[in-house]
């Protein structure tokens, strides 16, 4: 990855660090500031923090003369990475309210005019190597929290008996689904993992071999109306079709439905989505389900969830490019698919059998920026494709999201297998 | 309470609801926003249901053609009234981002305008007699929120390793504390509760007769240096001084201070205040103090807490008017003090051995409204006196605070007895 | 107290020790090792614990040549004298399957055979009074213990879908309950406290005056009947009858009648006693309701609880001897009970309203022992009376039982006052 | 599986049996009924299950006119059958006094008679085919909760500050472990899974194929010796070390040394064992460490865990014979193995980094008895090998056993991977 055009690169950040002040200017500053729960952060946080990335891990090793923007936010706005220092514990995020979201933007700014003359000032090639592969991640990484700044608000608009809309915008009606078909895919030693030049994650590497059985995917993902019936045949009453834990899952919280759904009086159902609270389209596709939830339905739909690898050979062969997205995030939107494995990106990820685990050979880098993904190497499953909150191309066959068996919260959805 | 002079009244319901705005003005919306912990809540929540208080228990049963001025508050902004209807859960206030507090000053400046309009209409003279009452009850209710109002955002503010002041403003150094002396009182029977025309809480009646041993109460409040003493003497070490619910709650949490107390590397102590983090000055009182670190002093200091009966009757004795608040609320700023049984009121609350409980033949009101304190009388202590954060003017020898024997946020502090 | 019959002394010791044997003698080893919740101990552990007691503040201090029965006793049946040291973890206290009951058994025998001789061996006058002191303190400890046994058991047992009793014997159907009559009192200044040379407890010391109003309190006590029409009622589900603490508790656990009623599919109500399972009397009193539910019912009967100083003032005035206790511990089961305020004793422990604290004047005994009831002089509520399970003989107007405001498991009843 | 002759199976059946109540023999009645923690069961738990096992699965189904041995019994010891219908609470399994051991043991010989008898009497070589695989099945059942048995009841025993033992046995020193070598086994397709015609678990089939990377198996277990260099290394105090989960677990319980590992004041290590209190053996196999320690341990030694498909690829080629198990369970005892892959059995299950999930086109049985293993693919990880409180006899390389990532009450051990 070599750093030809510095003005070049310094634009490419400009608009990653632009997007993410975009996401946020619907958003007030109080908006900003809540944490609806520990797993999830407020906006604030996650502008300081992707900023606190770039000063951490580029500017205080590279910067002349290096000095912190502030010497308390080395703490507040780490995440996870026990190899740089302290940190602010996760649940009480939202009790930051200072420094101001105003301030946080003074810390962008501050950060953004740095790295900016860091990228002109870098002569030496092994230095502006490092600079370009650091950048190039540290972009990754913000673009990973522009969707978490989505689902996030999500969650967080959702707590409310007046049902904000993020974004007042109508839904239109989808069209309908098409009918479901299986894609079968022959078996045998698959390649799996990053191929190329480009960016990729260091858990898409090493490109490696897998046996595989013969399989088939469906041609698209499980829909509201589908998952209704589910519902509606007493799905979350009926403890056979559930693993054990996700058994217990239901039980405790009394679960009956999909964690945004909602049933007036009358009976009729209702989605709280980024544009406030909707008629349940049964033509698009499920989300925000758990893992437990997505296994408990391909159960009694008598399917199963796809493998990675089974998932990654299939979208090689069969997948084609994603459409444009929305400019509401919300699945069932993108227009222009084609193809015969559709709704692969842009829409939900899809939940996978397979545990988040190292492929073999697989290496961390040293120091705190090796925290970034293995050490979340358990008790964690496998999520493939990309959601309608995903930023515009950063999608890739090889991508692995994961998160554990009862997240709801993000945009996730089911691709059955069998 | 007659209401002669409707404008009167009108000008002392706006003076009380400016003062809350005023409160709130060195803060900002983020700051306003956030709940450090359940027993807290965001200033913005206060300043909306002093409000609600105002519109569900006066306009609603009173106003010609009322109608809510957002249907949704009346469960929002719900303390604890179940009579009322639902609530927003407690722990969860912290989420309203909406409405912002923009709306919510729209909400209070639309209630006081219809306040007024009804004070200047109501001719009926029970229905005026009525008003007042209820105006009293929601002026003097909306003066405890403004108490709540600064040790909330006292406590959101020390969450944050930035330590922010709401004001930042020095505090001078205390004159030194007087030598603790011992105001004897004679025993026998004694008059308890309110006494007079003027207004207090249904808790402070009926007046009635207790028997009181002879007793005597220190003549001032125990200072940061004593109290220091008993931290460095291993006060919290030694189970034999403890309440036995003390002690496993020391345990529990590894307490070896008070909560705002801080010691840095070389030993020296620290205060965090309303003004910042501040040396700890050794001769103000001691404050922030539970029931149970109160307790144990006093059984370190050979000493005890007095019941409130016994405080009642030497306050009524032996007490003074109180001296001129200071501008940041922070105990042992008051001037002027005079009298033998000082800081009486405007540095702590003053915890008392005597449970929360109903005066012999006390009745709480019919409807919603008698959820006020009744309710309450259970697993909770009394506190007599006033604190640093109480609105000038709002102080009685009759006033009942209470509060669990764990609560440490509150400006509470230590008067011994014997 | 003089030691003037060393044979009297070893023969009372005795037959108390002997009953603890006798309670336990209707169990298995099994039985007598569970502990079904961390506020109930099992009964192998009450038996070495009471013998820990004989031997840790009677033979270490005045034994000759003292040595411990085994040193792990020290720390395994320390219930909770921190001055003594370490101490097993009380949830855990079912976990000790070793000693054996048998070995406990051993531990007791050798224990009274050392006290026996012990007894025999003193000469000294001032040794004396202090081994009786120590003894009668001890055997009053032990008896409570016997009270303990029963409630604890019947607690296990109640976990069971078998509904064991722990004695075999039908509960015949009980006489009729008198109409309800209120006795009244005049007020004024009343003595509270213990009275005469006899043994009593710490905390019913010092006597002293109250004032007291007039007052009137029910003739007995309430009623299964009485209790089931507030059931029926649905004063479950009616929040305004409840203290507010007593409210959450209710929701949290979807409370809907005391812990031991259970109804059937076709509506008949039966209660679990140590007898088993039974059809509900509606003659005899309620039993193991928690203050919470004692002061809603109260409330719902246009009634209150009496204070402590009440109750006993009317008892010292209104009582009479306490009948034979039942052969199955069970309340209204007493016969030959006299005079106007009836079912003071032997049947339930009457919740008061007061909350638990020292009389004026108190002081704890120094030393571990002195731990005994002061410590605990915070957030619990005192009974008084005694119950069908308190031995014979244990019974005084001035005795002070004390409980959380939730506990359920003891034999616990309502008398009203007005 | 042909069931010729019903007099051997017979005999099979009850030295099955018998065993169980063997491993029973040297714990009273009382040690039989604890409960530890809500993961582990009471030994008369243990001895009632296996037994409904049968009743439920066998007699209920088979045997005419059936009718259960108590009513209570099916609620009471069922496990996790949700088909079955209820069950008693897991958590409180130690409250079960009743029914007694004794009875526990009067239901076992009731059941066994009655199996006995309906292998006698079954004719239809259909039917016979059905309960000989219910039989091997229920017995392989009973052979897994004998292992069971003995976890449960060290964890239960370690409890105590008497440190008892199961059984009062010295465990002599161990040989010298040998030096640890590296077993290179070639990559390639693999076939995993069970093969033959004898019995295994549905979660061991399909027999399958999977492609593996060339890797090295660790010729022998990590000894106490090696593991206590990482203790000493400050392993349990570096967050790098450590899965992210691994190390909040870490954090939480403050731990320091692998569960029954203890150090006394002058530094002298100690482990518990069945025999009680033990010296560290340095040469014998560490165990009793949770996924997270083992993964810690590796990430320290500079290798990682075998994945399931290498340890059952490299056991096929390289294992042996595993040799005589010790009377005194506990790793490293056994005597007489061969072959350069050793301790592959018989000494401690090892951890894989596999999650454990379903093999390619496993199907569960129908009805209740499906329920055995596929609810639980989810957050457990797989261990592969056995230990010594495995039965003997009952051990193969396609074994699959599975606990989440913090257990530590089970004899795991680690084989280290490269």
């Amino acid at each position: 990855m070599l750093m030809n055009d510095p003005g070049l690169w310094v634009a490419r950040y400009q608009a990653v660090r632009d997007r993410t002040l975009a996401l946020a200017a619907p958003l007030s500053a109080e908006d900003c500031g809540a944490q609806s729960m520990p797993d999830a952060s407020p906006v604030k946080w996650h502008l300081a923090h992707t900023t606190w990335f770039f000063e951490t891990f580029i500017l205080e090793p590279m910067e002349p003369g290096f000095a912190p923007f502030h010497p308390a936010f080395r703490v507040l706005f780490n995440s996870y990475y026990n190899g740089v220092g302290d940190k602010h514990p996760r649940p009480q995020r939202g009790l930051l309210t200072r420094p101001s979201l105003d301030e946080v933007r003074l810390y962008r700014a501050n950060v953004d005019a740095r790295v900016a003359t860091l990228i002109g000032s870098v002569r030496e090639n092994a230095v502006r190597e490092r600079l370009a592969a650091l950048l190039t991640l540290g972009l990754q990484h913000e673009q990973q929290h522009q969707e978490l700044i989505l689902t996030d608000v999500k969650h967080l608009l959702a707590q409310s008996a007046l049902w904000p809309a993020y974004l007042a915008q109508p839904l239109p009606a989808a069209a309908p689904a098409p009918a479901l078909e299986w894609i079968a895919c022959e078996g045998g030693i698959v390649i799996i993992g990053h191929e190329g030049d480009g960016f990729c994650f260091d858990n898409e590497l090493p490109r490696h071999r897998q046996f595989v059985e013969p399989f088939a995917l469906a041609s698209r993902l499980v829909t509201n109306g589908e998952y209704l019936a589910f519902v509606e045949a007493g799905g979350y009453e009926q403890a056979a079709l559930w693993l054990a834990e996700g058994w217990d899952w239901v039980c405790a919280q009394s679960l009956r439905r999909p964690v945004y759904w909602q049933q007036d009086e009358d009976g009729s159902w209702f989605e709280f989505t980024l544009g406030g609270l909707q008629p349940l389209d049964l033509q698009r596709p499920v989300t925000h389900v758990s893992l437990f939830e997505a296994d408990a339905y391909a159960h009694w739909a008598g399917g199963r969830l796809p493998t990675e690898a089974e998932w990654e050979h299939a979208a090689r062969l069969h997948g084609t490019a994603p459409g444009t997205p929305p400019r509401l995030p919300h699945p069932g939107e993108v227009s222009g698919e084609e193809g015969t494995l559709r709704q692969l990106f842009g829409h939900c990820w899809q939940w996978t059998s397979s545990s988040y685990g190292p492929y073999p050979g697989y290496r961390t880098a040293t120091g705190a920026i090796g925290e970034y993904n293995g050490k979340f190497m358990v008790n964690q499953y496998v999520l493939r494709g990309s959601s309608c909150a995903t930023p515009g191309g950063h999608t890739r066959a090889s991508y692995r999201n994961f998160f554990p068996a009862g997240a709801r919260w993000q945009f996730t959805g089911i691709r059955l297998a069998r």
